[in-house]
């Protein structure tokens, strides 16, 4: 049974009211930006189903819904690498979330070892859509940490 | 057409690549976060298709999909508050992207006529998910700005 309510039909209750009913969409999902409570940095966006935002809430660890793995995700479950919440927004139409967070373990949050997921800044150059690395470095060893998998 | 490239098969090429292969959902949007360039601030979480994701990297300019009106759409078109784009950044497996902007007009982002549309904290209070509003005032008339509509 789900946690939250259903969302309210009407619009001024969703974006003005008190309760918190957030709008999943047709996956049953929500999306969450992570940020990092002390400095602000964009770290990484996941997805929540009703499952993964209520323990959020209830425990201050994030939890998330692996779209890849189709399962609940214990964010940091093998890394040690724990985001412990400090504070939960929502937006005006609530249907993404932002965890201000601070980062356990060796302060980084993707899988490749860097701290935060977004590395590479886009541009187009010749007309097609290129990456450059920020060269931000990897702060633990996912090989040795993931043994192979990650 | 769509402009962008298949992403790649080959995770290594996708995470540590030069090629920005976004990775669309079943629906076609990848997720866009968007910051204020000067303060780091949260201001809105969208979703773009191939064309929205082109064209704000083409003219610098934020476009998005609309999901509510199945349509893309320029924001700030109506209420001149146009999202001009510093940089753009994607994440490790390039599903979603990170827009760092200078809000023109009234540099807010909201529709509700706030500067970002997290304007409310969520928390469980006796088993209910409560929100609280942090008292963010309106930059601008939202009935003024749209004529009802919005």
């Amino acid at each position: 049974m789900p946690f939250f309510p259903l969302p309210a039909s009407d619009k001024a209750e969703l974006e003005e009211g008190d309760l918190f009913t957030p709008r999943f969409d047709a996956g049953g999902l929500v999306t969450a930006v992570v940020t990092d409570a002390g400095d602000g940095e964009l770290l990484m966006v996941g997805h929540m189903n009703d499952e993964a935002l209520r323990l959020t809430l209830e425990t201050g660890i994030a939890h998330f819904w692996s779209r890849s793995r189709g399962r609940l995700w214990k964010k940091g479950e093998t890394s040690g690498n724990l985001l412990h919440v400090d504070e939960v927004r929502t937006d005006c139409d609530q249907d993404a979330v932002w965890l201000k967070v601070s980062v356990g373990g060796h302060d980084a949050t993707c899988h490749t070892g860097r701290r935060s997921c977004f590395y590479r800044s886009v541009r187009i150059e010749d007309g097609k859509a290129r990456l450059a690395d920020d060269g931000s470095g990897a702060k633990f060893d996912p090989r040795a940490v993931y043994g192979g998998k990650d």
